[in-house]
């Protein structure tokens, strides 16, 4: 008989497999090199939140060297080799901020290391090269260009955030501020980071120098960095946990796409799909790799349509993994007066219309010639791709029908933006309104809302099914009731 | 002694113990009938993701057999009795999308099976006949109907998403489309899915025929089928897992009850009952049946105030399960302009008001007689009932002081909204409006917001505790200011 | 050999341990006091939610006496000592409604026990002195007066909530109505709750006497209590688990803090930090006392910034707890046109500016003197402490940046407030609206939103980092469209 003797031996048992299982994932003070180690001893105690956040992360508990060892559709870095110092420590501290010190003018010495403040897509490159690569294509990557090399655009910025004062009962227009820039427009779409010398901060650890930062702190998806290049992975993958499951879920989209000016966020989480995610992507596996349709999750985020690499429950790849974000889009919703075909490049600043602007259609809605935006061919193409997408639930005759009916839907809601553009057009002949500058003035404001918030809301919502944003929320009521106020400024 | 010869045999025991946890549901291999079983063949490779789902779904693991076994308030189903060849298998591809052939246009061969695209609630019933026969008394099935058939609603229907264009500076009204149709107003109204012969579909498994849907995809509440038979259930138990936590989550309600015109999900959620569903919401047991008050749930959702079987911790019924989403209520919020007793049928296009419209109400605010509205005995039982459910948690003064509130608090909006018909009035006195279509005038549009967005903000947020919707967003401060604006309208 | 005997026994034991674990708490059973048991009673079956609710809570599973052992970091009561009856029973239904039943006027015979209706702070003073004394400095203690004695806030409440009829196409204005004075302002701000003789309420048990509450029900931060205190301690921790979880979750705050005129919650949520709430919160210890940053969560809450003890990985103290809601702000960036020191008190009524009237500035922007507002040094101060608590994860560098950046931003906001009241003044100087009133006509309505809609939103922005808000969302966007509107009203 073995009966009392069992018990604390079964206990001992339970809590060695227990320990075994967690011990399957290195320990971070194991692998983590001897320059980390030694960040780590002052940054416990002088930033505890961003340590415990790496101490949890899959960099903490990694090497790259363990990581190269996956089957390929496994793998999350897209490097063959990693370079011999990197390769066998996890990714810490002094790995990830001490990389290329030639290349960054934010390089500092710091408590005799030689370290650079801000880590950038080059530095993540060393182990991630794909995804910088594709990344570097999208119009994400180059987010400020396109806004700060665009004189339409610009003046548009500046008639929404340039400073007024008054004078005489009248406002008198002046160039906006840093400040203004960089906690609207720039907030997203990134600042220019560079060192302008160094500065003195008292800390909690007493007086340093560091790097003086112009523009900081930023993560907009297109920030230039202090090393010369485009766009910052935080944006998407939070310091300094860099998780997958963050960037996967829909709330890291909705920093930036949201009404009323790009409600992908709000249309996406109204809809059937969101509404399952909400309901139940608690139970979901966040963190697979790759991601299969069906058994790690149910219904689609966003970047199960956009970026990820879905696979299905035989492991057939469905969709390849991109970080260019728009390469399964064939047309553009957002950003203009009119819907048209995707740009080539996520570089757009330099596009033509026929009448010489720097925007991918006219005002009358004709698109850009030139070879600047995806050929009928190339759309049909990408089109392809997303339904492969939604065929992992969906029929291809469900999606088809739904992508036609969506074709339709905003070929409508451009005719109602050219019915706007044409008594805006009366207006400007009749002297009404200046188009010198077609932004500034109340008139002008209000056909502006009929393409900017109340066209692409019904664009998000014919393509990702939110009813209420084709309905009522800036929607069709809205498309209808602006124009009848265009239709009265024209009468006074 | 047993020492080490213990642990083998432990893990064994243990592995052992949580596989037939695990088993107390069947496997969905054991009890699919032979037709789902070639059904999932394919479908497990073209539509991974839907099969994945009903893999985990309930339908899946039980047969209707099990089913009937539970005691009658643990039951989902609420047939008798169940046809012999559905009975002893799980409710498979074949068992919904083969049932009443005889009664499905959409009916088609496929891989030598006759199969229905649409399954309808007419072949839920057969498992599920209460919910179906409780559903089709709502307003809900009648959904469509109710829009259509009034030409008041249709002429604002139109006034909205009909197409306008420009001709000399004036705008020109055109009828609207079908896709605006189908992206905006019937998205959740439900269209009409009838068959028009059938189209070849190019798949990845190459071309099929398959029965040509007009109006399709759609997943509206009062969707006609085409079977004849009205509404979707998947408008709330999406497929293919037909979840009853998803149902019984509010993001479900929310993909059509939204804002500006119907704000029952943004009421909720900054509801006290909302924080704390959102707080600790992931702590309940969202699929127990019934659902039992404090033990199961400590906050009501949508449907544990409007639809669900409520029972308290000793099983005694606090209020009934019904499909008749109105059921257990005694006044209409919204809909209209002014607040009215619920109709007694869901079907309501039929409804006389003094004023000869298809309309509860007048538009000086008089309810409609010739019984077609709740008498107030009818109001004062209904009230009863939902007070029942209130009674959880609340003690009977408790309810009965905010119900009492919440009545003075809509009386107060509808003066507010015969003030803005008032002032309507005298602009279509003075011909400053034209009333034979009293909804497509930018004048009217400033009074269909009184009603329509602000009215109805104000009285959810009275019925369910929004603060911020009574006050500031939609709420009261918009509907002082609107009136200002109508009374300035009538100044020029 | 024990093989086949090992087996349950194993079984026994693991439910032994299991058993184990979870009587670490007491059953509620064990230490409920004889009264309280008697409450149960009848309770369990006539209000089973919330019976069931406290069951769950740490009200229910400890007594004073066992949380007074805990060491001073870890306890969440502040007393040094606890009244003898209360010390070794839970805290239960009468220990909370049958205390001090000399002050309270709404004390009754229920049952033969002496019961108060409303438990008030001055009840949880008991066990939680510290927040109840902190508490009551905040604005939030003091809301009711904040508002109702302020004569300039009132004319602004009764234009937006006052009654408004017709007569000759014109509207008159009347007072508003307790309804709607509970339902909007007042549901956030608190209502007066006071006795008014008893009533007679049929319930599920009978006709039962009540005391007849005024103002009831309501749950505003400010409420007044028929014992005489201030606040509503369930307008946070919700009856009757009063979770600390519920607490540190924004859906708390979001309950009153929401835009168009507090956007708090939205901002927060479309930040970074509630990127990662919302992506990764569910893993998060919502429980533990100290908080430790980076280990129980990995950013922050409303809470976590503004009212929390916050350690760090080793204990260290880097906030302490306070529930005077301000007490780490320094600028005030709400409830005013413009931005200005926080008040030093929080009852500010009794504020008077230079123009003389009770706000903390003038409409020209000047702050009020006197004393009233904090010195530059204590804002300095205040600075430094959310500083600390920025410290758990971002360098000095980086939150001295970030705020100097919100300071500027908030001037320039200030300044676009100016401007529209500069146009304001020539409205009002030019006779086209009426300085009596400020807030009832118009064109007033729209100067105000520029300040308590626009600039309240991108002050925010700036405060939390939420881009969209600073933008189009309330933002820029509608900051110089609206300075457009008021240039365009002086024109008619």
């Amino acid at each position: 008989m073995c009966g009392s003797k069992t018990v604390p031996l079964l206990i001992a048992t339970l809590i060695f497999l227990l320990a075994g299982a967690a011990s399957a994932q290195a320990s971070p003070d194991d692998i983590a090199s001897d320059q980390t180690q030694e960040c780590l001893g002052c940054h416990e105690v002088v930033t505890p939140g961003i340590v415990a956040d790496w101490l949890k992360s899959r960099h903490s508990t990694t090497t790259p060297a363990q990581a190269l060892t996956r089957e390929p559709l496994e793998r999350r870095v897209s490097a063959d080799s990693v370079p011999e110092g990197l390769r066998e420590v996890s990714v810490g501290c002094f790995e990830c901020h001490g990389l290329n010190p030639e290349k960054h003018k934010d390089n500092f010495e710091h408590e005799s290391y030689q370290i650079n403040v801000v880590v950038s897509p080059n530095d993540c490159k060393t182990c991630h090269p794909d995804e910088v690569e594709q990344y570097s294509e999208s119009k994400k990557a180059h987010a400020i260009g396109n806004l700060r090399d665009n004189p339409v655009y610009m003046a548009l910025v500046e008639s929404i955030i340039g400073i007024q004062t008054v004078q005489d009962g009248k406002l008198v227009p002046h160039a906006s501020t840093a400040a203004t820039q960089q906690v609207a427009c720039f907030a997203c779409h990134g600042t220019v980071v560079e060192v302008d010398g160094m500065r003195t901060v008292e800390t909690a650890m007493g007086a340093y120098e560091f790097p003086n930062l112009t523009n900081w702190p930023n993560q907009g998806v297109g920030r230039i960095n202090p090393d010369g290049s485009r766009g910052a992975c935080t944006a998407c993958h939070p310091r300094h946990g860099f998780s997958i499951e963050v960037a996967r879920k829909p709330h890291t989209c909705a920093q930036c796409h949201l009404e009323p000016d790009v409600p992908a966020w709000n249309i996406y989480i109204e809809s059937k799909h969101g509404n399952i995610y909400a309901s139940e992507g608690y139970q979901w596996n966040w963190t697979s790799v790759p991601w299969t349709a069906g058994k790690d999750f149910r219904a689609p985020t966003c970047a199960t349509c956009h970026i990820a690499l879905i696979v299905d429950t035989e492991g057939e790849v469905l969709a390849a993994r991109s970080h260019d974000f728009g390469s399964r889009l064939w047309v553009r919703v957002f950003g203009l007066p009119y819907s048209h075909p995707q740009p080539v490049h996520g570089s757009i600043s330099k596009i033509r219309n026929a009448d010489g602007q720097p925007l991918p259609t006219t005002f009358g809605g004709q698109p850009a010639g030139g070879g600047f935006l995806l050929s009928k061919e190339q759309q049909a193409e990408r089109r392809q791709i997303m339904q492969g997408v939604c065929g992992a639930c969906h029929g291809t005759d469900w999606s088809t029908r739904y992508f036609d009916r969506f074709e339709l839907q905003i070929a409508e809601v451009d005719q109602s933006v050219l019915a706007a553009t044409q008594l805006m057009e009366v207006a400007w002949d009749r002297g009404l309104a200046d188009p010198a500058n077609p932004f500034d003035e109340l008139i002008e404001k209000v056909w502006i809302r009929q393409w900017l918030f109340y066209a692409n809301s019904v664009r998000y919502a014919a393509a990702m099914s939110g009813p209420d944003y084709a309905a009522f929320k800036n929607g069709w009521w809205y498309l209808s009731e602006n124009l009848r106020k265009l239709e009265a400024h024209l009468k006074h």
